[in-house]
């Protein structure tokens, strides 16, 4: 297999964009990424689309044939597909596009993702989302997105102890990162108090609890490790790309408190990289609920079984703590357009690594890893990236 | 790149199915091809599932983990995802496994395709299928796909003077030799005149010029072609795999007459198989309304412009002609459920390169090729298979 680097990587600002279609979100975040290469659309030969339900939010599939003809590059007739993981639509897209390049059947792909999730009311999305779960054994027996995560959360505060209180740290601190991105749904910060007395959602879960409804795009270009300084300088290296997926429904687990998904594609991603948790110096991890990132976050290894609350509460997932958390603000705060967001955390990566995430940046990035997850921790993906 | 082979190949019967579920119709093409590989599901290292629209049609999305989950390999917690490419989401998702195991990230991998479109009532199912055009800036002004198709045929009709009747015979064919096979969604022969006197859809195409609306699921497994005889004594090689997109709109392109995606699909499958249209033997070309069938045919370098219904005329198509077209009966008489095609006309590659299609088998059959198309030959994916 050929090593794969990322060469260019751009977002549109992630929010309600009432002024911009799919496809306008879309193509701006390509062309970004295309420029950001120092490349042409032109010399794309692929292109990979991450998206979970344009069909149902917007009427249009076919989307990867959308995307080539609105970023102007129909007449170099190259193939386009869309990729679907529900939530991890983006990084399955990503790790299609690895091994598009590492097979080398192609030299330079775009992989790109998007969401269009503002135009139907609350409830359309709520139930197009819980496309995600289990349709026949878990939707139509009455349960939302929300009310699985607050069943994941309610098992794990009994088994553990944790409190609300703990539970309320991670969009507190997701918040104090995002309000220093300009591109973030959110720009402002958030306190302890804020998020228990927010509207309850699915008890314990508040409102402050859930990622928000987002529209939003990014993209990055990818070519070979050998090939990509003929393009720029600051080539990022894709050392792992490590897809796990585990039973969809809830009740077919052993267990809520941890995700098997998650724990294998960490395995095989550090394996792959050749790297331990120890060695990574930022995180973008999937928060779609709080819970779900204290589970991510246990399950790479970060953290002990019911204690990433005290990483937490010490400050280690502050940008200069140990385990600098979703410096971009995460899910919770840039927001959740969801099959943007699994290449929007390998962006903020991106540019972490090449250190030009302005205040947000933490010191000497060098190596980062990105854990997106499609539906109740059902599929997890995991990116490893590295300076190289 | 490591060459592919397909080691084994299922689908289940097409039709509509009032008693099968999505997941029941892909659970047991995939289970079938996995037979027929003479593996067990434990030994796929990685699923990719081609769909279309399950998120309209059955309100779920991350169809790849119900696949991995409903085909009883949670436990091995594999990658699975979706592709989406909207009628050749089958093809698109066979080009991704392709890559997959031409990488050599994946050693074993399940490709699958499946749709459920009979939940619907029509006018839905229409409304869902236009979404594989251009929404904003085709469907919101009117247009259905097959008045779309329609467009197409009557520039063709006006350009070359083939008439009606000439075009009625691509599904006569079609219905001849779905005929013969016991999996089609329809098994007996019609006439000319009983395609002329068929209800009107959008002129000048009737019904029986018009694929029909089916349930179904087809399945191969690939491996790479110096491992495939520890599996099976008749593994067949993928020669090529080529995609190609074009304009998503018919008012963007230059001509209605012939599809640049196809003719741009085809010349590179035809240079990566080292084969020219002289040396196939059979094809499988998508045949959603008789005028796309009749410029795939031309398009793909079989007759020339303007004279794809001579070849049918002087029953070069027929089984026993010089191009058997459509032996399963194409997706006019086996049916479209249009996840599946890509991967069904595959199967039925596989079954006559074999030699095990029964009634319908093509004498002598070494070299097959595969035409699946998206939208109004938007995207167009040719496979070349072969006898190894």
């Amino acid at each position: 297999m050929r090593e794969v680097a990322i060469i260019g990587a751009g977002e549109t600002k992630y929010g309600e964009h009432w002024d911009k279609s799919l496809r306008d979100l879309v193509v701006e975040a390509g062309l970004k990424a295309v420029e950001d290469a120092n490349i042409t659309a032109d010399d794309v030969q692929a292109i990979f689309g991450g998206n979970m339900s344009a069909g149902s939010f917007v009427g249009q599939d076919h989307v990867g044939a959308l995307i080539a003809d609105f970023a102007g590059v129909a007449d170099k007739k190259i193939p386009a597909m869309r990729i679907e993981s529900a939530c991890a639509s983006g990084a399955a897209a990503l790790h299609a596009g690895y091994m598009a390049i590492a097979s080398g059947m192609y030299d330079i792909v775009l992989v790109g993702g998007v969401e269009k999730m503002t135009d139907l009311p609350g409830d359309m999305v709520t139930d197009i989302l819980a496309g995600a779960a289990d349709r026949e054994w878990e939707v139509f027996l009455g349960a939302t997105f929300p009310a699985l995560a607050a069943m994941m959360a309610r098992r794990y505060m009994h088994e553990f102890g944790m409190t609300k209180e703990q539970m309320a740290l991670f969009p507190v601190i997701a918040h104090k990162h995002g309000a220093l991105n300009p591109d973030a749904h959110f720009q402002r910060e958030i306190t302890v108090d804020a998020v228990l007395k927010a509207p309850m959602v699915a008890d314990p879960l508040t409102i402050m609890n859930c990622s928000p409804v987002s529209d939003g795009s990014a993209a990055v270009v990818l070519t070979s490790a050998d090939m990509a300084r003929k393009y720029t300088d600051s080539p990022i290296k894709i050392s792992a790309s490590a897809f796990a997926n585990e039973y969809i429904s809830l009740h077919s687990r052993e267990s809520l408190i941890r995700s098997v998904s998650t724990i294998e594609a960490g395995r095989k991603a550090y394996k792959m990289a050749k790297k331990e948790p120890k060695d990574i110096d930022l995180v973008e991890i999937h928060d779609a609920f709080s819970i779900i990132a204290i589970e991510g976050i246990e399950d790479l290894g970060f953290a002990k079984k019911g204690e990433a609350w005290k990483l937490a509460e010490e400050g280690q997932l502050n940008l200069d703590g140990s385990l600098p958390y979703n410096p971009s603000g995460g899910l919770k705060a840039k927001g959740h357009p969801v099959g943007a967001t699994g290449v929007g955390q390998v962006v903020e990566i991106v540019k972490q690594l090449r250190n030009e995430a302005g205040k947000r940046q933490v010191d000497g990035a060098e190596v980062g890893l990105a854990h997106n997850v499609g539906g109740t921790m059902t599929s997890s993906i995991v990116h490893i990236l590295e300076v190289m």
